[in-house]
């Protein structure tokens, strides 16, 4: 009988529904966690639906994972059964080439291991996420969470809060500074929290004037709406940093000359863009991709949470409502992640 | 009787014609210059044509401009008569603002003033450029030029040379490094002899694979056809630096994936691009704009010519043949900039 109870997307219909499976049994350096929590982040439904073309069905999502430790190896040292642990959007990599090297195991130039849907190095097969009751993560990828902070709102801080933190790290936004996070969903929202809490002046940038009040709750001492030409206008030239949250194929021209010369708009969307290069070469203005973050900078966002009191702002559901959660995600009915109760399963 | 001889665009015909006009008298500070060559830019036509909505007629273009002292104002300390120097895309800036102290003249917050086309602060109207017999300049904005270069192929140096020099020259490309020039015109002929004569290797990426042999001779050690999807993907992550300088709309999906993570694509072509942003965070990616240089760095540039005897390519033609020139320019029929002798005027 399969040592492991989960949740995953069957083609054709790409609906998840239970499965079992048997996770590999604890090596050396191994941590085995019963899972309590497990996000939903978008990747997830992309994946679900073979968006982009990858897909191995069946599969199990899942890589915002909170749980406690059940089992270690005899070569773990940084955890003990029923330590608080958190495991993100990876789980392995070579270790080391020079990415690994520098703490940025996810441009590991032999390929991370992603925690679902990456062929398996050890099981074979490809890795499944943490849609399940357990998993079994080599030490290295598994990070300590804080119990000052508020659980359920911990899972999307290991992708949703890695993704905005690392360039707002990276770019060292901070006291001083003018930053302003385009579009409020999952990663808006956690990128107005941060950048807060670093303590920048965050302008929240939205189609949606109505998200304004959520806005500043969040932490945004202002609200531009991006469809005024005028408001626009008069803050052209005034912002240290961009961060652009928006998941959906955009223009940036009109977001670009809003940047001080010599600064940077950072994309964390996956989408594809439109600039007219006029509005980078006049300024010397930046474009830049950032992917989640390594392993080490993860557990400092996860540190500045604990120190800053930072969770995410979710809607629990049971494993069963799955679906319905995917429907509402792809409607943007959720403020602002949804985190699934793995006691349901 | 107007003191300059030149040659302007007039509306509706957008034709060159012979222009006279009254250059201001030599104040303090102020250099006079009698005009031996001015080069073509692409820029010039633009504006002949009002491609950009702002010319205001008769403009004389030519922003790159070659000559000999004449006269020099009382205050005048670095050059006197007899000199040989070069006025470039700027005539004059408010010197008092964070960029003008930090010599980027190029961002000064109250708009640095063109060589032509600018609202002229000393006469009134607008600035008017180098298609002309002699010119009055601050001394700032003033260049020396080394004897030791070919005069002919200099005056490209002041906008093509400047605008591929300084990417190169701000993201320290050098010994170790592959950089790749994308197009091969006015723009990437002079990014392929900086950047081989800075020592790296240069490779030059051209949809054109009978530009190789002249790439080659320009300092390129290899060239990659960019419509060879298995020589692109079998250079993928091994680029240091990308000069793109393709004038016309693109698609820049083919190319990011060429860089290291981490690593920057510097566009100088007014263009409009498309990129769909997980080529740039798969690999952390950067991609900047970058507008001619300051003062202090074109002068840089001047002196790494001289010292390592880097021209530009060019071909010469009388003024008569302006609308000529131009008509070849807009075609891509030039190897590869054109370069007026104002003897001729």
């Amino acid at each position: 009988m399969p040592n492991t109870k989960a949740y995953a997307a069957y083609a054709p219909d790409q609906d998840l529904k239970p499965f079992e499976f048997d996770r590999r049994s604890v090596g050396d350096d191994d941590v085995k966690v019963k899972i309590d929590y497990c996000g939903i982040c978008h990747s997830d439904i992309h994946f679900a639906h073979d968006d982009w073309g990858m897909t191995e069905y069946p599969v199990v999502p899942g890589h915002e994972i909170i749980g406690h430790v059940t089992e270690v190896g005899s070569k773990v040292t940084r955890f003990k059964p029923g330590d608080l642990v958190g495991i993100g959007c990876m789980v392995d990599s070579c270790r080391e080439c020079t990415p690994c090297k520098n703490d940025l195991e996810q441009f590991c130039e032999k390929g991370m291991v992603m925690t679902y849907g990456s062929p398996d190095p050890e099981m074979g097969g490809v890795t499944q996420g943490g849609y399940s009751s357990q998993i079994v993560v080599k030490e290295h990828f598994v990070l300590n969470i804080s119990d000052k902070l508020d659980l359920k709102g911990v899972p999307p801080l290991l992708c949703a809060g890695i993704t905005t933190f690392s360039p707002l790290n990276q770019w060292k936004v901070g006291k001083g500074q003018k930053v302003g996070v385009i579009g409020l969903g999952g990663l808006g929202h956690m990128g107005v929290k941060f950048a807060a809490a670093m303590g920048a002046e965050v302008v929240m940038i939205t189609r949606s004037p109505e998200k304004g009040e959520d806005a500043k709750r969040l932490g945004a001492s202002s609200v531009l709406v991006s469809t005024d030409q005028e408001a626009m206008a008069s803050q052209a030239g005034t912002f240290d940093f961009l961060l652009n949250t928006i998941p959906v194929a955009h223009d940036i021209n009109p977001y670009m000359p809003l940047l001080k010369f010599n600064k940077t708009m950072v994309l964390v969307g996956a989408t594809p863009i439109e600039v007219h290069s006029m509005q980078m070469i006049f300024g010397n203005r930046h474009l830049s991709g950032s992917l989640i973050g390594g392993i080490k900078e993860t557990q400092e966002m996860l540190d500045f949470c604990a120190e800053h009191n930072i969770v995410s702002d979710i809607e629990m559901v049971n494993i069963q409502d799955v679906n319905t959660a995917y429907e509402r995600v792809m409607k943007g009915d959720v403020k602002y992640r949804f985190v699934i109760d793995m006691k349901s399963l």
